[in-house]
């Protein structure tokens, strides 16, 4: 074994990590593992790289952590881009923050105002002026927040350039089943798969979303599945024409997306449940969604409908993701991105590279450092 | 060429009389022919063999038709299982006709009524009635229709069952794209493929559904495309089961079934647009099938979504199919069986097999003769 990192699970974090440890030479061997690459929450993942319209009253720490990853996003993106040789499907249209009832107007001013008390102001809207700016809103929508530097990604042309890069760098790739991270009570010793086979390694990477908590005791009970379901759906020829910037909206209290893909496509989330692992988009679900995207885009009805499809976010009691050193040496974790891990990989990469090559774990970093449990937790 | 037969359209009108002509001996070789053999209507059937239920005022030949093939179909059903060595999914539980608001319940009374003219009656339930013989129907239902002799049957299960059934009796398959079927002015040649390649023939049946307008001038303007939209669901660990009937209600004047499948699952229907050749599943589309099927069946909710799904009906002007010869010699129509495909193939094949075996046209199927062309049409 010659410095061998393994990482377990390639979806966007996973990918991003192995590639950014491979193309640094950050370890004598990178091995990517995953049976199913690419099939998690990355691949149902809106793409919103949207810190400050998904900041949520209470959640400042969340807010500055995607800040600082938004900032991060351009070159990681132009770095991807480059070693793939194809995009990554950056768009920076920005996003338009909507209420339609009068509660979730008031729920936007709050927002707006604590944006402001944040240092980071946003721009009010009338109905007629968010209109203005995306046609395809109903009348129903009554005001907005404009967040013009709010980007988004497109999650599977992401993955798809994440795959490309890894391997134009070097990074191995594996199809086993990772089912747990071995380690002599001191330091990891490796990983062992499902077929009862294992493979050595000095360090590992735990980037397994959702489903890393079963693989070492030392991440037990930090992660837990949250559930989320979108549909794809694409404009028509006789339909209107999508909006172009990201879309949020508050519709009597529930959140809605919708996230411009190119070729007239759009993804819409999101529901949330805490549900373990149920794999079934429900009825309800698909119901909720479309009920709640109608009242803001009406047009959206003759839209074709493509894919419905569930995943699990990793979530974790803080709402910050799990990041770095945990438990024995040479075990670092990349998980617990909850719904904004499209938007933290940016940071992800640069906090793990920095932990690979030896150097002290980026401040702006510090609340997400997965060793942080005892006095979180306790 | 020794006595061939080219059936045009694998779904499940074509591979029921291709199978009737192989294990009868009618030609000296049956090739059914088909790009993507079950991919049309027929896989997004709901599979209801409910002339009865189905039964529109002022329909009063289709109804006869549809009566008569429900009478043909289980001896259909055992010649095909037996063939297969597989069952063809039938299902003898029968259908239960319900409404919801004022006007529904009056329609429903007025469709009792037309039956009971017709010598055809049907025992009408109230709403707490029907819920105790289907306890997952919700509050809603004010009134129903007890169809107890409907058949439904599993459409997939039944292609396949087609597609052994046939094999096992000599059918020859081919997957070429036919584009016309040729002939010398008097006498069917053969057909032509996609490919500029021809196939010899004496006697051509087309049963390529919607798409069978195209393939000879004698049936240029007859047959056009009906959309259809299908969800289908299954209930989960956690939901209600599903009703063990066909469900099929009027909702707000808007019609809507849902045909239970094996293990939990409801195939739900069933939206109807005259829009040409459009094959997006529309949003609105299933926004509509949701909210109808839900006032029925409350417990949806929580079902898993497994599919949504279009397709084409063969439309006919008098909603008839066309069945038997037209055009030149050896020419024969097995299409325009608009929402009663599935019903109406065990009487296609018992028509389509006299004209093949060269016994005269039966009675009972007089009404859907395809040569009826110039009378209707005039």
């Amino acid at each position: 074994m010659r410095d061998r990192l393994v990482v377990v699970g390639a979806g966007a974090v996973g990918s991003a990590v192995a590639w950014a440890a491979a193309r640094e030479g950050l370890a004598g061997e990178v091995v990517l593992v995953d049976p199913d690459p690419g099939s998690g929450a990355s691949r149902v993942a809106g793409g919103m790289l949207a810190p400050i319209s998904e900041a949520w009253p209470g959640e400042r720490d969340v807010l500055e952590l995607g800040a600082a990853s938004l900032a991060a996003w351009p070159s990681f993106a132009s770095a991807v881009a480059s070693d793939a040789g194809r995009p990554v499907g950056l768009r920076r249209e920005g996003t338009l923050q909507v209420a339609v009832d009068a509660a979730d107007v008031a729920d936007l001013d709050r927002v707006a105002a604590h944006l402001g008390d944040w240092g980071r102001p946003v721009e009010r809207l009338t109905g007629r002026e968010v209109r203005r700016l995306e046609p395809s809103l109903g009348p129903s929508v009554r005001a907005g927040l404009a967040v013009p530097d709010d980007l988004a990604v497109d999650n599977r042309v992401l993955l798809g350039a994440l795959a490309a890069a890894g391997s134009a760098v070097g990074v191995v790739t594996s199809s086993a089943r990772v089912v747990g991270v071995l380690d002599d009570g001191a330091r990891v010793t490796g990983v062992s798969f499902a077929s009862g086979e294992t493979l050595e390694a000095d360090r590992v990477v735990v980037a397994a979303g959702a489903w890393s908590a079963g693989l070492h005791p030392a991440l037990e009970g930090r992660v837990r599945p949250v559930k989320g379901e979108i549909l794809r759906v694409r404009a028509r020829r006789s339909s209107l024409p999508p909006p172009s910037r990201t879309v949020r909206a508050s519709v009597s209290g529930r959140p809605v997306y919708a996230v411009p893909r190119d070729e007239g496509g759009l993804v819409v989330g999101a529901t949330q449940y805490e549900a373990g692992f149920d794999p079934d988009v429900r009825v309800g679900g698909v119901r909720d969604l479309v009920a709640d995207v109608e009242r803001v885009l009406p047009g959206i009805a003759d839209y074709a409908l493509e894919e419905s499809a569930a995943s699990f976010r990793p979530g974790t009691d803080d709402n910050l993701p799990l990041l770095g050193p945990v438990g024995p040496s040479g075990l670092l974790a990349a998980t617990g991105h909850g719904r904004n891990g499209m938007l933290l990989v940016a940071l992800t990469v640069d906090a793990l590279a920095a932990v690979l090559r030896g150097d002290p774990f980026p401040d702006v970093a510090r609340g997400a450092a997965a060793d942080r449990s005892a006095a979180v937790r306790g």
